[in-house]
């Protein structure tokens, strides 16, 4: 490959002088939610094109501290949840002038990106959206002076801030809805063991089912993935004792799920039996799945999260719970 | 809030030192793919954790000229063909440590990324991961010293390097398996009208039909959103003349279409009417949709993507069409 031969650098005075403004003017074009006239910035940006010129971000960032640059580490994006928070996300973002850079997206999907290259793009804040990242991360982060925002995700103690939906709340309320439709056999449908989000919602669950006088619940595991639910769900229906409702961790599971007691044990959803999910995903209320579940509101979630990112000196994590509501469909029968 | 004292900046001399190793391999350690044997970068690691080292890769992208970073911008994330595109691409970056950093996001979902906003973080490159965003954009970049690859799009004058799917030849032979299918009244449900996806398959579809000896397919459009295929399945449905098979420009509305025509109008999908996609997305293997359709393995899209945008001084602009196949399920009727 022949290279190009380096060019004298256009500078912001080249493109001031071109068109006729203050240097000022040109630093205003190029930076997020300064104020500028439209008719000043389109001469500067005729200019800028005219000359070849490239803002210099970079050189810029080294001066204000700031990369504008926020991360975002994504652990399991097959989860529709996930690209929908996302795009909550990146619009929030996008209004403030803010970029989202992606770590992840290893071939070995639960695991973390890693601190050092992290650290080497100089965020100016992380946000860990996932329910499986280790806590380690964002620990690390924390260290390094990062502001580090957990959605949907609590570590154990507690010591970073986050943003999470009404897991437990949810769970119990479920549990109650199944048990006042006449349930005998409940069944819990796990996520992945060690995550927050799976440890408070299998504790609603029991709490519901155990304050309405029913039993433990049957139990198998599907890890957050799809293939699992659907593994996981034929066992349970193909044990002796076969549940007449699973609540699943979530809507990502309950979807595999209903697939399997439909197409392959041949079951009437909703009448022969219940499956419930957590999230209210927008595919949750397509008519092949009319999923009763319980909602998480990925805008008010992402809106929560961007308060908090700029919470960067506060001296104690803030944690928020972000209600949502049980959402009623057919795949579960209800109370009379 | 009360600001923190700014403390020494720590150098990788100071890393080095502590560690016992060369400057040098403090470098390597934070270089993406540099050798450096296990036991010299964890010392190195646990050095720059002990002192609270932040390598400055911007500093350093000043000097080699290279971020590190490439730009993706994307169009319209509902579509499940985008995400999953999307982790094939960062699994790829990633091995070559390299990072995304994610561009729109627009409330206003069509409109592009301002060519300023992609400037101002200088981008290694730049991929255009939509069927309809807008060519503009793409001249801007390349103008500007960046090499754009377009994914699932061309622009008109072919300029821009481009990796696409067999969309005339996918849409010719889904034309030719319904017309071997015995349909009557075949139907194109389009996406959005000025992309080349759209143009390429709705051609593709017409040149079959017309070489089959059918005729013209009747037509409604649904821009590539789900809402849209809904209705517009809902007005060929209705309509006196209603189709006897449904080709939609994408999966993603195929899945809408064939919920109408199965949960609205009570049709046996398969039997009464066959709906046909395009893209093979995970979801139209599941049980609900079992949709027949034409493949784009997005594997081979995005390592085919990978290795344009390292083409970078390359004087022609490469066009890649990466072959598909049709995949037959039960959504549609199949010759006898």
């Amino acid at each position: 490959m022949a290279g190009t031969r380096p060019k004298k650098a256009i500078t912001a005075y080249d493109v001031a002088d071109h068109a006729g403004v203050s240097q000022s003017a040109v630093s205003r074009t190029f930076t997020p939610g300064a104020s500028i006239s439209a008719k000043t910035k389109a001469k500067v940006l005729a200019s800028a094109k005219a000359l070849g010129y490239r803002p210099n971000f970079i050189a810029k960032s080294l001066i204000t501290r700031k990369s504008g640059i926020t991360g975002v580490a994504l652990g399991y994006a097959d989860n529709p949840f996930y690209p929908a928070l996302m795009e909550e996300l990146m619009k929030r973002l996008s209004r403030q002038g803010r970029r989202f850079l992606l770590f992840n997206g290893d071939p070995q999907r639960d695991s973390d990106p890693e601190l050092e290259e992290i650290l080497r793009y100089q965020v100016d804040a992380l946000i860990l959206m996932s329910s499986t990242l280790s806590s380690h991360l964002a620990a690390d982060c924390k260290d390094a002076g990062i502001p580090v925002v957990l959605i949907n995700r609590r570590t154990e103690d507690g010591s970073t801030s986050s943003v999470t939906g009404d897991n437990f709340v949810g769970a119990r309320k479920i549990a109650e809805f199944l048990m006042a439709g006449g349930h005998q056999r409940p069944a819990f449908l796990a996520g992945a063991e060690n995550s927050s989000t799976n440890r408070e919602r299998e504790e609603g669950f029991r709490a519901g089912l155990s304050a309405a006088g029913g039993t433990a619940p049957l139990r198998a595991c599907g890890n957050y993935q799809l293939e699992g639910a659907r593994q996981a769900t034929r066992e349970l229906l193909a044990s002796p004792d076969r549940p007449d409702a699973i609540f699943c961790a979530n809507d990502h599971m309950a979807i595999g799920a209903l697939e399997v007691a439909r197409y392959e044990f041949g079951l009437d959803v909703g009448r022969e039996i219940s499956i419930v999910g957590f999230d209210d995903v927008d595919m949750a209320a397509w008519p092949s799945f009319d999923l009763t579940t319980y909602s998480q509101p990925v805008n008010e979630m992402a809106e929560a999260a961007m308060e908090l990112i700029d919470l960067e000196e506060k001296a104690e994590p803030v944690h928020r719970r972000i209600p949502g509501e049980l959402i009623i469909r057919k795949s579960a029968r209800n109370p009379k």
